[in-house]
């Protein structure tokens, strides 16, 4: 390729040949993501289309790309949110009629309400202890809150940056592990005084507090490896990321409290 | 403007007078996301750029918009996450030291902690409720997670939608809230039968449904209502979208469930 500038610049017995420099180019079957990431990783206005044999078919030209990184700029969003009409642009799906819009979102809502199901199993089963002690019921809304954006904060980075980085999966999970245990130090450390003021209750704080500790290191694992195994199976990493590492961090989140009360309390309570 | 493929095809006497057509400008101030939207929307390769008397000072190329569309794509994400660095591009967000994304992401996750305060106080002005019955406590962290995941869709389509939208908000709540309600009275219908079943407590099971039910409807509107409210203030509608909507849905889920609990147990209960 040559751009028209460089082409006006160069004396007039120049032959092709000479100043033709070889240009990353896509078969017709490349995904169009992969279109626009080669045009942004090359620095090109546009790209190539070639056949199997390296002949030209045409070109993708600049506003395709652009069109084509918008899309996947909604597409993201919305998929890590688990709404499912991919092709909406975001203008759309604020004007299309309430029915359809509700139909578009319900069915990862629906997967969520089975977790939802496992969650309120996961509580019915602590039944002693919450008996021999209601203030722990106290603290649910809360932990499951904070485990869950602390994953989404994995999500967000971890949707696009698995097929960027070249860092291998252990590396990063090893990276992200102990990020999510910084960050649930300090909210535990907050959480400890805080509770103890409050409750008057060393051992409630503690409980607490170590239960965001683990679930801070639980949240980013998870937020990861999710994303993860979708892109090993060749799935888009944000397709239903949201929803369903939200709930499963909300039943391990449970989990956790429950197995870190256990132990503090006795297996009694 | 004009192409270069349409200048090859005029006819040698053509003056440029006759042929430019005026083209949409920026000036050299604009916001660079305005810019790569002003492509998008005039179906554009590059953006002139001019001064307050229409001067041409340049022009923006497309791999630069390129570049502005997949920065605002990271810089969305992380920011409906809430994470604060926004110049942070995906693939370098998992290769910073942990320490410093723990950092990143802390000032959000504390905003987070002190609304989870909250949630456990309300929940802890509940405890004769509780006390009285205490499977009322095992359905809080199956409702908070779904209110979130409601709310969490509507964000993701308003965070774009809102700016692009010719609708007025009075419509465009209205139709959010209708999408809330239908998604809610999914949900409890689905509900209902399997608390009934479960707990066998026809009263129980209306409780959790209609809590579903409004907090649907709650979730669409806060979810539409946040970053509408940032757009009036000038700010990025993502900007703390997620961790911040979140955690007022979930204090006002747990309200909302308390008061139909009173509603339908007494108000002794």
């Amino acid at each position: 390729v040559l751009s028209f500038a460089e082409l006006f610049r160069l004396p007039a017995e120049t032959t092709m040949r000479e100043v033709m420099r070889t240009s990353p180019a896509v078969l017709a079957s490349e995904d169009q993501e992969k279109v626009a990431s080669i045009a942004l990783h090359f620095g090109l206005n546009s790209v190539p289309v070639v056949d199997n044999g390296r002949h030209l078919l045409g070109v993708v030209p600049a506003k395709a790309l652009l069109h084509i990184l918008r899309h996947e700029h909604v597409e993201d969003i919305q998929r890590l949110a688990g709404i499912r009409r991919e092709t909406n642009i975001a203008r759309r799906a604020l004007d299309t009629p309430p029915m359809r819009r509700a139909r578009d979102r319900l069915p990862w809502l629906i997967v969520g309400l089975i977790g939802s199901m496992l969650a309120t199993f996961v509580m019915s089963r602590f039944e002693a202890a919450l008996n021999e002690k209601l203030a722990l019921a106290f603290f649910v809304p809360g932990l499951v809150y904070l485990a869950d954006a602390i994953g989404t904060q994995t999500e967000a980075v971890a949707v696009r940056g698995i097929s960027l980085s070249h860092i291998g999966i252990t590396r990063l999970l090893a990276g992200e592990l102990r990020t999510g245990l910084i960050i649930g130090l300090v909210l535990g450390g907050l959480t400890f005084p805080a509770v103890w003021l409050v409750f008057g209750e060393a051992r409630l704080a503690l409980a607490v507090a170590s239960s965001l500790f683990v679930a801070g290191g639980l949240a980013t694992t998870i937020g990861l490896v999710l994303p993860w195994l979708l892109t090993k199976f060749k799935r888009d990493p944000a397709f239903g990321s949201g929803p369903l590492a939200t709930v499963i961090q909300d039943v391990l989140t449970l989990l956790t409290y429950f197995a870190i009360v256990s132990l503090m309390y006795g297996p009694g309570a």
